[in-house]
């Protein structure tokens, strides 16, 4: 049989393993061999035919860090070698996924690509914990930003964010978030709604709410790490966890003195 | 059998019937009663039990228009007449979709609610026509907005966002183009790509590309017509179609006299 090759590039949404489309299970059934990532829930794999190749490419794992030039290198190899290949990353690919470089370097080599989207943790992750990213009255618009650009720099556009109204949903931004936080306060907004959610749409999903002002210490209190989605807004007041009333225990000693 | 009163919102993603998820389309397959959006594809419906009762309450079909407070009350007493009631909406329920609000009212009659998320047409109508909504190195956000606001009015964000290097993608707006358009020429930013898109995933997909001055010619000759995705930024120039050299005619006229 004559190989052809091909890249099909699937979202496989935030975590839950039903959360993946029927379109990306279905072309997922008939891969030849499957590249995955951190983010991808390994359940999804059990999906993809018996003989099909299953390769961990992430950047997360000890032992082995996949640089991007490697990953566009196995893709291309792989189509040529094996035909069908699918590239399974978490979310939606074209979120801050580097999806769209790979299809742009395997169409280099002429080789079909296919694009199915996934669930955006952007929007799902807020919303499973009854956040909605809009809300008629409250926020009619939403600004999706990374935490940490490819610079390793904090993103400049959350301090042009933080002017603004619109929801503000930041991926990778745990390990700046006393950053972000700085950046709210500069802009007065101390007692404004925010949460932190790790794990999202999986049994062990866990979050911290609170205000600018509370934020650093729930997440401490929480042990949230990374990866973890923070949103900041209005809308996160209507979780039924939240409280405007909380105490910052820091603000409160400053005060004092 | 004793009638257990649920809601699960259900976002059925940007069209195309198999970009629903897994989760979703389980759900379906026990719905009593199914009450679905205008933009939700009809083919979705045959996945719902043939038993199940299937209510069109969307807000475009000339014979009725439901308002929001007689979707409210159809979902209310549909749940404790019958049980498990699904709500299929398009896209994501919670990015525009008034989805949270239904929730809330069908919780203070102490009815259960569950939510399934959708792939929103914000990233998904762009990612499958090769738009991706980031792009390292292209651009590291983006804001999605909605063109016509509660009261009609255009939405003050979009004058906010055209300020900033975000990819703009704003849905419901295709009413509204020329007046976003002026705001990004007072922006000074003529030569930026835009794109509006028509049925994205679907048989019927049409697009429109061009810059800031040509669009609104570009729209007019591919007769796209609301409901479509805008989507506004750099990114929008990795399209194959894209051509910054393209003429505008009314430009070139203007120069000219």
């Amino acid at each position: 049989m004559k190989i052809q090759p091909k890249l099909t590039l699937i979202g496989a949404g935030p975590g839950n393993p039903e959360l993946i489309t029927i379109k990306g299970l279905k072309a997922l059934s008939k891969a030849a061999i499957v590249l995955y990532d951190a983010l991808v829930n390994p359940e999804l794999l059990e999906f993809a035919p018996d003989t099909a190749i299953k390769l961990f490419v992430g950047k997360r794992k000890a032992n082995h860090s996949h640089t991007q030039d490697e990953i566009n290198k196995l893709i291309v190899d792989s189509a040529f070698q094996y035909g069908s290949v699918v590239r399974l990353k978490g979310g939606d690919p074209f979120v801050f996924g580097r999806g769209f470089e790979e299809l742009q370097h395997a169409e280099k080599f002429g080789i079909e690509t296919e694009f199915i989207p996934g669930i955006s943790s952007s929007i799902s992750v807020p919303g499973l914990q009854g956040i909605p990213v809009t809300n008629r009255g409250v926020s009619e618009s939403f600004w999706v930003l990374t935490g940490t650009t490819s610079s390793g720099e904090m993103s400049k556009d959350i301090a042009t964010a933080a002017a603004t109204n619109a929801t503000v949903v930041i991926l990778m931004g745990t390990e700046k978030l006393t950053e972000i936080v700085e950046v709210y306060k500069n802009n007065n907004k101390h007692q404004l709604a925010i949460a932190v959610i790790q794990n999202g749409s999986l049994p062990n999903e866990k979050i911290a709410i609170g205000t600018i002002d509370t934020i650093v210490n729930n997440v401490a209190k929480q042990n949230i790490a990374s990866p973890a989605v923070i949103v900041i807004g209005e809308v996160v007041a209507l979780h039924s966890q939240f409280s405007k009333w909380e105490v910052n225990f820091n603000q409160l000693l400053k005060f004092q003195n």
